[in-house]
């Protein structure tokens, strides 16, 4: 099946690159051309060439820490304190939930995720394999982070899943992740670093996301977080954090001595009162900065054109500092970084070569006129209103508002109200 | 011409109120019924019904603080500090700008609205007369509020103005306003004082939007903005402020006095790295606190779901407290007090003998599942996506992403653009 995107302005995202008039190619889920038209082979027939009208296209949105699966508790339980909200609200509905919930309740998530241009998530939810049935029938790129903690699941269990969810299908991953420092003890991470060490594995981890769970473990071990898994060599084949936002200098050093990422959540770290992640502190630092929605119970959206803004705000305030953290670095932390700290490399940015994950960003909404500035249209007055097309591997799965024939709206909708009433 | 909206979910905004399943009918501009179905006149004929199919009818929302020919700068001069920004990049270009401009940059503000749910808006900008002729030819309700400063225009235009374009069209009216402190001398506040205790009109202003003006008011009068006003009795009508980010106790104080509201302003405030105003505060004062999107330069989108979950976001990120400002009072400020921070009684809620400033929000969006709140879910998930209609005095200008026939969509790009080139 071959492709041809035609009439476009197009934003590779390639670093030095400015944004051009042109056209992509695609074979299959490839890139076969970026560049001017007419091409090398102009006149060649394709499947299928779609006009972009003189739209932008640009490199999918990378969702790079959630939980899809919490759809379920989206407006359950706000404006609430983090711990009422956690045991008296999601842990006992998490208890009831199966597999088979997970694999409608994440399919959920990834509906909306097409109508905000993310074409790939790193998602840390309860049944790895579900959600790597979810994303395989629903065509969404996921990269699964298991989130072992003391109540589950085995060692064993882990490395069983590494061993057999990588490699199942082109579109899913599994990672090593652990869910929190708080929510496992020491004999357990130490455990955690032997079988990453087997298997040189990067990390991945909540971590610092609060300053009373930051300085509870400065209290328990005499080390920040970051420290503490430095110690026991847990980053000693690279990895990341979410959230970060309590990352003291010295964190930060290590991060960028061991080449670890940050996913910022602003969304959840404001809508939580956690605070406001040190995100120019991270760039100074030269560590790559990613977004993530984190999950639909504490942001409640999935709205990647929010969580650019709020990066980007954020920042301007907590350095009262207008010019902090511009637009086309926002674009580069969602665009690129992102698929960095899922350890994905092949969709980044739209080259030759590269995983056909795009999508296309309607300039005839209100919103982006007049045109001055595209990437700061996009980030400062962006919204989901502009996401004209979402492609995930190749194919085209929402386009003008309608999505793909091949995802059953309507079941996904009265499944997801099901289990929700049941969960109750 | 009557209508009849029905097989709604209804949100009536009228305090108490709950939401329940029912229908709207409207004759002409206004409400004539709001309940359940079936209604007192069941089998009454209607000109035109509209099946909401199960969506939610809500009173539009109020942007009660604008600048909307603004849009002509719309991502021209972001990430810089606002002194450079306004003199070196805006007000040059401002000099250049005719009234005929403004009437097209105004209305491509106004399509934005419609996309956001926004069925009316507090304008401030520079020449009344056109965007009054922009508001009755778009069918935007408006209330133009002058920002007379040392500059211009006169007092004796000022009150031609107030005269003349109140009571011309039943869209449109005009409030006494002065830009703000730090542009006007003590002797023009005193007159502007004179004028409105000749006229017992309320008056607004950005007041103590950022830390330097409000100090230096201090240190030019040894008050504050908000005393000095008070001391020359320009509070003595009421009316309101914008911004307030920094302002006080006994600012407060002053403000429940005198029956102030305040329209909070956080895309701008955060962009610009204003600071963040004490929103809590105000409410536990007990000042009515509306919400607006401050000009498109500033903020750059017109985006009513991003400024109400700033709104709530921001207060609980500076309260350090998860449950500050809570969905509900949110939209009560978006759709209510806005209304209220205009000098607008009679569209604030859904009820008989209200104007019909209606707007729909599509359920059937992947971020409005599951339906456990319907109003933390507009709050905490809603975008410009779920704006499935807007209707203005009665009239619905946009419906399922389409603009009405009577909005030449083309035209207003068309002019904008080539505003913007000579602008340039």
């Amino acid at each position: 099946m071959t492709k041809r995107l035609y009439n476009a302005k197009i934003l590779t995202m390639v670093p030095g690159e400015e944004i051009f008039d042109g056209e992509i190619q695609i074979d299959g889920n490839k890139i076969t051309y970026v560049g001017k038209t007419p091409s090398d082979n102009a006149g060649a027939k394709f499947d299928e060439e779609i006009d972009c009208e003189g739209n932008v296209l640009l490199p999918g949105f990378k969702n790079a820490h959630t939980h899809s699966g919490m759809t379920a508790f989206r407006s359950l339980a706000d404006d609430l304190n983090l711990q009422d909200w956690l045991y008296n609200e999601i842990f006992p509905r998490e208890a009831k939930m199966t597999p088979d919930d997970i694999y409608w309740l994440t399919q959920l998530a990834y509906l909306e995720y097409l109508t905000s241009g993310i074409t790939a998530c790193g998602d840390m939810y309860l049944t790895p394999e579900s959600i790597l049935e979810a994303s395989v029938d629903f065509g969404m790129r996921c990269q699964i982070v298991s989130g072992l903690n003391k109540f589950g699941p085995t060692l064993e269990v882990l490395e069983q899943r590494y061993n057999e969810l990588n490699g199942k299908n082109s579109l899913v991953g599994f990672l090593m992740g652990v869910h929190a420092e708080y929510t496992c003890e020491k004999e357990l991470l130490e455990k955690v670093s032997e079988l990453i060490h087997k298997y040189k594995a990067p990390l991945y981890t909540h971590m610092s996301e609060t300053k009373t769970e930051h300085d509870e473990c400065i209290q328990r071990y005499g080390m920040t977080p970051m420290a503490l898994f430095d110690s026991l060599g847990l980053w000693d084949f690279g990895g990341g954090i979410y959230h970060g936002v309590w990352c003291d200098e010295a964190d930060m050093d290590i991060m960028k001595k061991r080449g670890l990422k940050i996913v910022t959540n602003p969304g959840s770290n404001s809508k939580l009162a956690s605070g406001i992640a040190p995100v120019s502190a991270y760039l100074e630092k030269g560590i790559e900065v990613a977004i993530g929605t984190d999950g639909p119970s504490s942001n409640n959206c999935l709205d990647f054109f929010r969580e650019m803004f709020l990066v980007t705000a954020l920042a301007k305030i907590k350095g009262n500092d207008p010019k902090a953290v511009d637009a086309m670095e926002v674009l580069k932390m969602a665009c690129v970084n992102g698929a960095h700290a899922m350890e994905l490399y092949d969709n980044d940015c739209l080259a030759k070569g590269k995983l056909a994950d795009i999508i296309m960003i309607d300039l005839y909404q209100p919103n982006m006129r007049p045109i001055l500035n595209i990437s700061k249209n996009i980030v400062y007055s962006g919204s989901k209103t502009n996401i004209k097309m979402t492609m995930i591997d190749g194919k085209v799965l929402y386009k003008n508002g309608q999505f793909n024939d091949t995802i059953d709206v309507d079941e996904i909708y009265s499944k997801c109200e099901e289990i929700t009433k049941r969960l109750k």
